[in-house]
């Protein structure tokens, strides 16, 4: 396997668990959180301004507004004077560059389709199930409480694509971005990296 | 096998003929231009009228507008105070449910997705492929002269993302859509086919 892949993946559709069985599956290295830590570690960014950058972004407009910027998020002045968040992402986008450079992974969300779109060995995956599905994940996996998972599924989804709207300037969860959509509910979380072995295998045949 | 399958597709991304190959795989009917035929014939409209239908849906409030709808395009008019292109469309969606409950088979397009939506052994796929592929398969395939083939490509596939909006209300492409979504260029026509068996066995062993 020579590919980079990287999984976008809606909240609780087994997105995360599926790149981490598909990383140790085949034998590379899997980023995830693991990924924000290298990133804050090499650019001197605490770690817990990270894990708010995606929390931040609350839509493309307002976030612009907020970061000085136009409404088509172009800004033309020096890194110096870019906000921490835009900041934190251009760290976190080198060290996927980086980590790209090293060879195969897996690597999940933070837009690294998008930051590595000009590599031809990247294989890009998008993951989603229905809402009962992530309901139930969210609530047995992540310890959602009942009567608010559905709420915050669908709060964190939105952050996620505005998130990815607005850095990648594409749409989130668009057939087109990705080699690779699939359903995790009707394949199930192993079926579902079984699919893409088999697909990748498929595609590197060629 | 036991589902029915309908393949939604970009103009020249080969998922045409990957719905034929996998209905062939499967040894079950395919439905295409056989479809429209079977409807025209059974609702007594002309064969051509159902092959103009796609094309005249330009934009859904256009479309609405000139249906005598309003822009969310409700009507409560009777079938007989339809136009022409919703009676058609009705026609073949009746076909399209009428076939769906004979048993297992592949339909291409028609939003045979959204009119099977409440049956529950569908599986829905999207088929895609970069642009120079599927400009090289038009010129090839279909014979689209070369200074018009792209002009033409995204042409066709905005009407059929407008015909697809306007009659299922949803976005055409988007992932959620489907169970599985593929790049047809990234594995090929017969590596599609082999995905999509691979990924029907793996959700029907569930």
């Amino acid at each position: 396997m020579n590919s980079i892949i990287t999984i976008s993946r809606q909240y609780g559709s087994g997105g995360r668990e599926i790149g981490e069985k598909l990383a140790k599956r085949l034998g590379v290295p899997f980023y995830d959180n693991e990924l924000i830590t290298r990133a804050a570690k090499e650019s001197g960014f605490a770690e817990a301004a990270f894990e708010n950058a995606e929390k931040k972004a609350t839509n493309s407009l307002l976030y612009s507004i907020a970061m000085g910027m136009n409404a088509y998020g172009n800004q033309d002045i020096g890194f110096t004077h870019l906000s921490l968040d835009d900041q934190i992402y251009l760290a976190q986008s080198n060290v996927i560059r980086k980590v790209a450079m090293e060879g195969p992974c897996v690597i999940v969300g933070r837009c690294a389709d998008y930051v590595l779109r000009d590599m031809d060995n990247v294989v890009n995956i998008f993951v989603w199930a229905d809402l009962d599905y992530r309901r139930e994940r969210a609530i047995n996996h992540y310890h959602l409480q009942e009567n608010k998972a559905e709420d915050s599924i669908l709060k964190i989804d939105k952050r996620r694509a505005n998130y990815y709207n607005y850095h990648a300037s594409e749409k989130w969860g668009r057939a087109e971005n990705y080699h690779l959509s699939i359903k995790s509910n009707y394949v199930g979380i192993d079926g579902a990296v079984q699919c893409i072995i088999h697909f990748l295998e498929n595609g590197e045949r060629r």
